[in-house]
């Protein structure tokens, strides 16, 4: 069986293991307050740019965006978001946990538009309801799509306007800064965003991901929060040693380097699919495509590959993805590709 | 001033005062324990005609909806209704306050439809989504529209099939009950709903709404929930007085009658601005109705008459609401629609 | 039956009842938004003797404490209180269903003492505990004892030295300020509290409570977090109605002429009491007191009186509850009295 | 600076890395679905003689505690426990986060008594009241006590009694089984305990606890609840592998052959500081110990170890907290009792 089911199916990365592997009998003391997270917390301000911002070592996806929404909005307040967005579609309620809602809205291309925004504040009245007060975007989204640096910044001018915070899911990150489309940089979402991470789990580590915080409002008792959202790990250094792992280096760091062969690998994959004439559910340039095909090529190739089907089947046709990662090889990707093109004929 | 604002802008009807004032100095036991909540209680089993129920008096619409929902719902569990349902447009997120999701969709006339639950379960696939477990729809609706008996049957029906409570607001029973197009009864409630109430506040009381609770697993310490809800009142009985007074007397009960009033006085508001050629934002049979106007009439009017604008102005043009109460005359009704004739020339 | 069961066993005082029916067919804007609410809550500020706060109409008790504990606190902050308070004793973990821990200790007749706020603070370490960031007391407390000035103010004193908010549950409030150990006024609390009610419930009133804050931080989007925690009602301005002709008339106003006839009546029932040698629970100079029975004794009480058995029986014994109310009469007293004499022979 | 600060200031032990490093480049379904976890399960399973239970990997301790209380109660229940267990002291309010009271009593050793149980409903009364629902214990506690076996069966009878459910937080597991006091086994825990966990993070692992749930009512939707408590790691697998190398090799397995090397270098430095006639906080058998120095000693072994201040400074006293773990030698218990014999004298 060979996997194109998630950037997720292999451990870490061998330069990552080999860092957890030095650093594994150094003591230190717990819940991320080791000189590993903290050389990664300075690592993650230099690609940025700035000295006034608070870096977390966190454990996951999910919880950077529930504790960092549990900690910027009061009760009242609520999230502006696709209705793909992870927060929405794929963790449970956890955001609702937390006794905020997820004011969301068909995106265009997984994409939020400040329109969608207005569209937030038209529904808004007074004291009867929930106040709009923070976006959350995806980038790449949850179909692999990417916000141009434009997009970025017209949706910070909304913000501003509004008086909203802005917040940016990275859980893939990597493959968003090093893809073909991407004419936007770290430094820019430093300079746009309340909150961003830059993701390692999708990246090549086995768990860890940076959340950076600008807005010192939202970073107050941080780590009150992230304990009580149960995201503080004893060993916290173990955080630390991977993201230091991935982003020492500048801008050739292991982080590029793993997404840079993520992104080749989707591309050689998109680009025999579109040979054959397949077409796609989304225009995703990042490390996870989305090929449409009829039901009966997508039980064939399920005999040898590994992969998700992205929504339910309609009229014989399913939607499908499949996602790259440090471990794809090209030839890989070549047996899918000869694959597809035996079960297409 | 004119009133259309609202039919709560009024006190008591004078026969429900009356109740209130007769039992004032009578004692009893306090949070809802005493003769006359009981006494509502056994009036609401005769009129759906099941003994086998929970009635539960309540100090208004957002604590039945939501108190219901927390009861009924495990965390990961969410609630599917329309996007202009109370829960969702004018609760200030007091669902997502207990930790559940309302999957919402754009009605249909303000309504629900079994496929956009079939749609919600499109959406759902494992332990990464929110169950959908519940459907919440108002009757009438917010706009004033009503189910009919077969629309009622068939939500209930596709509930069923997808193992789903069925929770019906109804803050405005009375109008609904009452209204030319209404086919079903409370009977029907009684026999498909898990959760349903009928509402006073909006019928003549000061306060108070009929709880009925048909699933019994979902009023297991209901009344834990109440309390911990914010929903206990210390003088309990002045809920139970009141519908008590409603309720009392059959089909012809004080409900009913204020309600066809309400009724009757909003189809002469319609019929009047109809005759004048006014279109409407929806087709409500019942005490609110929704003409539009352009934005120069809305403002004159607004110089004599006291009403709400439904949504912002949009091409210069805004839906209004006119809401009729126990207190509306045909005076008030024939001074608006004369009005309205001036400034529409 | 003779109720000592409660002060809210009875219907409005007959004053609060004729407001209620003077303004009934008034019409009025909903929420609370209307001349009477707007009008209580300035004869709230004449009587604390401060223009800069806000007054609240609420529909209870125990949305006052949880609404304005919910409003005041961050995620990770817990509330300090006596572990009888009624918050922590009698509202079914409504404060913990916001997601805020009550950090209690057993009180000194029933009142918490500037040490244990310390004690709170050695319990506290860092980002794994709870911080301790309110106050929250009763006067009187749930046992009828009162706070001198000088306790008032040590308490203020140490919550400005530990930067924690101030919180006073006045359920009862009428009764404590009219009673004879009585060293502070409503004036005191406005100079001291960041939050506190005085309460209508328990002193004549159907529903409905004045809320007062004086911290603006607290008070932002106040009205957001009512709806959102179920406390808003459509007639609001029932409440303002019942405040209004409680509180107008200065000194001499009907909450305190209420109160002291409550008193009066407490207090000869204590005297009566005492003179037969029946010892008490606590030393309660307001409305309620606790006399200890023997079982015997309790049982024949409440063949003809209703009252709460305040504690399980204990070797024999069982603390009761007495409680006076604006309907006591003096022969209720009496007659209490002689029952007691004649079964404790 | 040697290190008796935690059982997590190492990264993970030898033969736990060496699993890792091994099943690094072995694909795998995501959130743990794989294969690792599947057999860390069944060995669980196993060891407790039991088949019919479910068993999760869990990310941490905190994670284990929250999810299983937030899965097993209603809104409106609590759970009883020590004010010194984890839950209560050193979560962050965690618990309280999902609307839950811990309903604490000051332990006796560290420990809850069936009579503090019994204390729990003398506070309850009805709908006013926080149901007490379930019990949860530490093994060994806080404070390194352990349980006997008759004192873990008489609190499961109290359980029984009461109809409440019992939880046991065992976070150091493999420490309370392998001491010298211990007379219960695993086997005796799944047979009384509703639920519990086995503690890997502090017994060699870098992250992991197996959880075990007898209880098929609480585990209804379990994994459900995980995702929502932002507890499921992407590759989970990780834990699975962890805890597989602890775990296989029956009752000489890796878990327990580090518990027993962490006892034996604590009770070493137990009675050497015994024989030095040093007192202690608590008579702990496991790998935590509790001394009590004047303040100037600990001062002067600040110097050159690491260890806890376990509350603060009275009376010139100072208890501390010195803990052993997988990676402590002989030579770093001789060190610190030569400076302690030094520095004491």
């Amino acid at each position: 069986m060979v996997y194109f089911r998630s950037d997720y199916s292999l451990g870490a990365h061998p330069e990552v293991m080999e860092a957890l592997i030095k650093t594994n009998e150094e003591h230190s003391d717990g819940y991320g307050l080791d000189i590993h997270s903290e050389n990664a917390g300075r690592l993650v301000k230099e690609l940025i740019g700035r000295e006034d911002v608070s870096v977390h070592m966190m454990v996951g996806g999910t919880p950077c965006n529930v504790t960092f929404i549990a900690a910027a909005l009061r009760p009242y307040e609520g999230v502006v978001a696709p209705r793909s967005a992870h927060i929405y579609s794929h963790e449970t309620g956890a955001v609702e946990a937390t006794g905020h809602r997820i004011i969301n809205f068909e995106g265009v291309d997984g994409k939020l538009t400040p329109e969608m925004i207005d569209k937030a504040f038209d529904e808004y009245e007074d004291e009867h309801t929930v106040v709009p007060k923070m976006v959350s975007i995806s980038q790449p989204t949850e179909i692999g799509t990417i916000y141009s640096k434009n997009e970025l910044y017209a949706i910070r001018d909304k913000c501003k306007e509004r008086d909203m915070y802005l917040y940016i899911d990275g859980a893939r990150m990597g493959a968003a800064l090093t893809c073909d489309e991407a004419d936007f940089t770290l430094k820019d979402l430093g300079a746009i965003a309340d909150g961003f991470y830059i993701g390692g789990t999708k990246n090549g580590a086995l768990i860890g991901e940076a959340l950076v915080i600008t807005n010192p409002e939202i970073d107050d008792h941080f780590r009150w929060m992230i304990k009580r959202s149960l995201g503080m790990l004893a060993k916290g250094k173990i955080i630390g040693v991977q993201l230091e792992a991935l982003l020492e280096g500048g801008e050739n760091n292991l982080l590029s380097r793993i997404a840079r062969h993520e992104n080749k690998m989707a591309k050689r994959l998109r680009e025999g699919l579109e040979e054959m004439g397949v077409s796609f559910y989304s225009k995703s340039p990042t490390n996870q495509i989305f090929p449409v095909f009829p039901k009966t090529v997508v039980e064939e190739l399920e005999k040898d590959f590994f992969f998700y089907r992205w929504a339910p089947e309609k009229d014989g046709i399913i939607p499908v993805r499949f996602v790259t990662s440090w471990g794809t090889s090209e030839e890989d990707v070549d047996s899918l590709l000869a694959r597809v093109k035996e079960v297409l004929i």
